[in-house]
């Protein structure tokens, strides 16, 4: 992961078909480039950044939460108080499709102005048939608008909603009998996941979800090992899941499981530093365990309302031992393995898509480095320009 | 500081000295603007936000710092390398006023695209007498710009430099029998700090150094109690600093002397999540206690290449106990008063500056919320607009 190849004077061809046709110097490509339209730009031209694990299909902010949480109440106080992801879910649930669309697009223009050409965004503020498949509705209606990849996720099984406590295994059931089939007659989406915690699913309610999920065609995911060790990272290699997310408390069981797997690990600094949490996720250990480590927003109303993947390289080169190239492949190759795309999104090569991120820095290394600001100057999805400076779409509820 | 004032529908005047004349309601000043140019904006008006503490003059980035310390190194096995503040000691007395000037340019249009309007900025880098006036000397220039306001301040006993170790009394002797009377002479800084901690410089050098200042006529700040509590706050008190800076290891004692004084309690919450410490300073001990907080980037090249206030008030509200009101007094109020510009900057108030930013929110509470990424959609400085947005000046080494 710390071995990025860094090219100068380099030329990037792109097909009509939106993909890259070839990569190589400048001199050399200028030739074969026929009447292709030639755009120079000077500075660093990464990989389209891949957001491997948000939630960005939300109503409201959470602002009231965040100030409770300032002032040391902890997670049943603000639920008490009238937050937490229940106040997401019954938001959610009164809100027309119309609303959360525009709501949707207006964030990932955020996304889009730090770089991010390739998103995955999950339900799980619905937490009943019709409300969860409002939000994948909304996740395709985004995804046709032809602005960055999006990546739909089923994530029924986020909370067990107020009307089934305490019977969260009837609301298994009604995500494996009722939700699920529902999915995928409608073909809304192509990940399952779970919120495999102590306290939410246990690792037997999320295997028989995952399981059944895959009956319905749809590849695993899992939040896992988040707050504590519980076994959801074993659970996700076990299922042979395209990623197991968060990991700050994951054993070392867990690390060696994902060290001898396929399955991405997804570690999202962001929320540990939005939620005042002191321990991050073991990257370096499990970077040397051998496992395959991505970095994601974790884009969300209540713990991580963060738009900025070059934020995450910095905080996962702080507080988590990656170095700066690892980061780098981690929100590129990786993330684009954690959302089954590591053939067609994350590189700039040949065939792969030609999104692009353009960073007016001389050396790669300072995207991971300035920290906070915006440095990414242009952004190209399926060769297309977007501007995201020149549009400063806000308002952001 | 968790008191402020919202004001719906409401217009700034500006007078042609660009200080602020009225605030109101639209309504009502509408009627009283004469022949004034009219500009309507939509979104929230926030004083323009205060930086009050900086180093951000210097050449290099410490990418390779960076790097290190996310492989465990610690700060000397750092500086063994060829890193650390000396190193950009070194390459700051070798490089050009002109060069740095352009970099410092550079830099400081992502402090204002942030929503910054005035910056704090110390020298430091010199640690020898042409050095440190050269430091000032850009400092004096880049003020001249018309940009940002900008206060200097001489922080000749930032470091003692290689040439002086272990000799740190005669470095202290040379700060204040060489440096501090030239740099009265060239009136070129307003402020003298001195890095107060346990292997830099103790209490007694320090006291020394700003007791001299005060004769030359620089007002004292003080680094104070960022690793080690060693009475840092508790001199920068008894000295009527405008400022105790860091704090992240304050003592109680200290807290108890902030709480009882008008010597500003300057946190840099990046600083401590870039170095990946855990140990944040207490912002809620010292709030409660009475002390004014405020909050700052710190921006340099070692400890904090940081460039967004909005960014810290995120991680003061995460990570020190802060609520989010209080983190917007921190900079801008505060921050003011940190810089001894209480009375005209970090106010949209009659007779303050007309130094305000614009972030395109619904709800002031949003610019501590999303975070990582640009809400500040315009900056007006000395009712003058800039349009940070549009030019994208980076390039940053």
């Amino acid at each position: 992961m710390a071995d990025l190849q860094v090219l100068d004077d380099a030329a990037v061809l792109i097909g009509d078909d939106g993909d890259i046709a070839a990569v190589g110097s400048y001199a050399e490509l200028v030739g074969q480039a026929g009447d292709a339209t030639v755009t120079e730009v000077d500075g660093v031209l990464f990989p389209g950044f891949v957001d491997c694990h948000t939630h960005a299909v939300f109503g409201m902010a959470r602002l009231a939460d965040q100030e409770r949480r300032a002032r040391g109440e902890g997670y049943k106080e603000i639920a008490a108080a009238g937050g937490g992801i229940l106040s997401s879910v019954r938001d959610v649930r009164q809100r027309s499709a119309d609303d959360l669309t525009d709501l949707t697009r207006r964030r990932l223009t955020h996304l889009v102005a730090n770089g991010t050409t390739t998103v995955e965004v999950k339900s799980g503020y619905g937490l009943e048939l019709e409300a969860e498949l409002k939000q994948l509705d909304v996740i395709a209606t985004v995804a046709a608008d032809g602005g960055p990849s999006i990546v739909a996720t089923f994530l029924g099984a986020h909370e067990v909603p107020e009307e089934y406590r305490p019977r969260a295994d009837e609301y298994v059931n009604v995500v494996i009998n009722d939700m699920l089939p529902a999915v995928e007659r409608q073909g809304v989406a192509r990940f399952c996941d779970v919120f495999c915690e102590p306290g939410v699913f246990t690792v037997e309610q999320s295997r028989r979800v995952l399981e059944a999920a895959a009956r319905h065609g749809l590849a695993p995911k899992l939040h896992a090992d988040e707050l504590d060790p519980s076994g959801g990272a074993e659970l996700a290699v076990e299922l042979g899941a395209a990623s197991a997310d968060h990991l700050a408390a994951v054993s070392e069981a867990g690390i060696a499981a994902l060290a001898g797997s396929d399955t991405v690990a997804v570690l999202l600094p962001g929320t540990m530093m939005f939620l005042g949490r002191g321990n991050q996720a073991p990257g370096r250990r499990l970077l040397d365990a051998g496992a395959a480590v991505a970095l994601a927003t974790d884009f969300n109303p209540g713990s991580s309302p963060g738009m900025s993947l070059p934020l995450m390289t910095t905080l996962a080169t702080s507080q988590c031992g990656m170095v700066p190239a690892e980061t780098i492949t981690a929100i590129t190759v990786n993330g684009a393995a954690a959302v089954g795309e590591a053939h067609t999104r994350g590189q700039i090569a040949p065939g792969f898509r030609a999104d692009l991120a353009l960073a007016l820095v001389h050396d790669w290394r300072e995207v991971v480095y300035w920290y906070g600001t915006g440095l990414i100057a242009e952004v190209w999805v399926g060769g297309l320009a977007c501007h995201p400076r020149q549009t400063p779409v806000n308002f952001l509820v």
